[in-house]
């Protein structure tokens, strides 16, 4: 099987034409359209809509394009996440990889809109592919409750009043696996589900899920605490400045390392244990994958 | 058939109890589900769930839960408009229905959170509810195009440039026909699919609507220009204020009153053509939820 580089490099523009064939088909308003695109356009690291095909890969199918459809629909959710996390209201960030930040560009107001928009979207998306119907409402079901009330915006809550005092580390865990793992564990299993995987495959997925989501996490966390501005593309010492807890502010960078490393053991494993439950998986992929989290 | 008046007081308590619900039973962070359940709470004339339970009624059906949970998921996404029109970056209101709006208790963050919250869970409710599959989706659809960049997203976007210089009467009926005609059509539909219709009779429901939402809008710009901060609970005299184009702005008070007797009639005649399309059709509680727009 191909490195994950070369899926990357092979899915990414079609993961990106996706979204913007959506997104310029369907936007009415072209200021609106405008400012969702520059978000879309700002690159990232796709790492969630890779996810969902490189799962899909693993087992030994190609990817259809109502799969890429739901890559994007998850990558259109991430992006509105990150336009409604910089605006001066939360984190107040002026640069995103490398960029000003949409309200930066389109002003707080679009910026605003530029985030409904791609939110909605994004369900718009799914509702309308040509997944089997009852794929498609399960679909519906675990992207709402991954990024709405019960996931992500909930550990969005979480995070801000994470700013306001000191959280233990199960409550940091807790924010974090909501805020950036309820995302992550939807790209397997929507693999999986793609795949059309029966259920006790899929269960193994989400677990693999929450081990990379935590080790995801504890690496962006190390990152801010050790690399300079221009090695990421945004400002970093951002949390220590902030007093966010961080995995490195409550275990120490050493400690954060052994988290980070046991995680990945985890993920290592379920990956192993995923091949001796389904004959058609491959973990050469997802493995490449988890390497890339490695200090 | 009961009065409107009648309806609505039998319908909220059952449409918020929905809505309630739904957010205490799914929402993991506190301060979260605070604001949303304050912007639940404040009120309003919950006219846009009660259209799709008069519709249903319309046809002699007794609503279930599941057409509950439709009308709840869409003033869950009316409200979520309101709090994010509401913002500094936005509208910039103190006060909704005459009390501080949610970034005034809560403050700009989870205000921002509270919309996007409230927005998800409306996909979320309705995905999870009871009704049968390929309503679901049909639904999942219509209200996702209805509230999103193709609909009340991108009105709300046009709106905002609006402000920033006068509209042909085209363009503003095209503003208010996706920021609130969008949704009201919404309404109709979806209690016409509830209610089992054809699409002929649905069809004119969506025609209905769009009279119903014109004459809301140019009633709704009245109002604006001829009452007092009091009778409204919210700031009056906006519009002219932000140089905003409006009915009375384009017609003068007398061209718009002559407009909304317009939409109003041919709301009325549209009643007609469904009493004579579909022998299941009840025209009275429609007719006299019209009727409160009348001058």
């Amino acid at each position: 099987m191909e490195t994950f580089a070369d899926f990357r490099e092979q899915s990414l523009p079609l993961i990106e034409k996706e979204m913007e064939s959506f997104i310029n088909d369907h936007t009415t308003n072209n200021q609106l359209k405008e400012a969702m695109l520059y978000s879309i356009h700002a690159g990232g690291k796709r790492f969630r809509p890779l996810l969902v095909l490189a799962t899909i890969r693993s087992f030994n199918k190609e990817a259809q394009t109502c799969d890429y459809q739901v890559a994007a629909a998850l990558e259109m959710i991430h992006t509105y996440s990150l336009i409604h996390d910089d605006l001066p209201a939360m984190d107040d960030d002026d640069l995103r990889r490398g960029k000003p930040t949409n309200h930066k560009v389109f002003g707080e107001a679009h910026a605003i809109l530029a985030g409904d928009g791609l939110l909605t979207a994004a369900f718009q998306l799914i509702a309308i592919s040509q997944i089997e119907m009852h794929q498609k409402i399960l679909l519906i079901q675990l992207l709402s409750k991954a990024s709405g009330i019960q996931g992500m915006v909930a550990g969005q809550a979480g995070d801000l009043q994470g700013e306001a005092r000191a959280l233990s580390l199960t409550e940091l865990a807790d924010v974090h696996e909501k805020k950036t793992g309820a995302l992550i564990e939807f790209a397997l299993l929507a693999g999986g589900i793609l795949a059309d995987q029966p259920a006790e495959v899929v269960d193994l997925l989400g677990m693999f899920a929450q081990h990379l989501g935590l080790a995801f996490q504890i690496k962006d966390d190390l990152l801010d605490a050790t690399s300079s501005e221009a090695e990421l593309g945004k400002k970093v010492g951002r949390d220590e400045a902030l007093n966010k807890s961080t995995y490195p502010g409550l275990l120490g960078l050493e400690g954060a390392k052994a988290a980070l490393n046991e995680q990945l053991t985890l993920g290592f494993q379920t990956l192993e244990t995923l091949k001796q439950t389904s004959s058609e998986f491959h973990l050469e992929l997802l493995q490449d994958f988890l390497k890339q989290l490695q200090l």
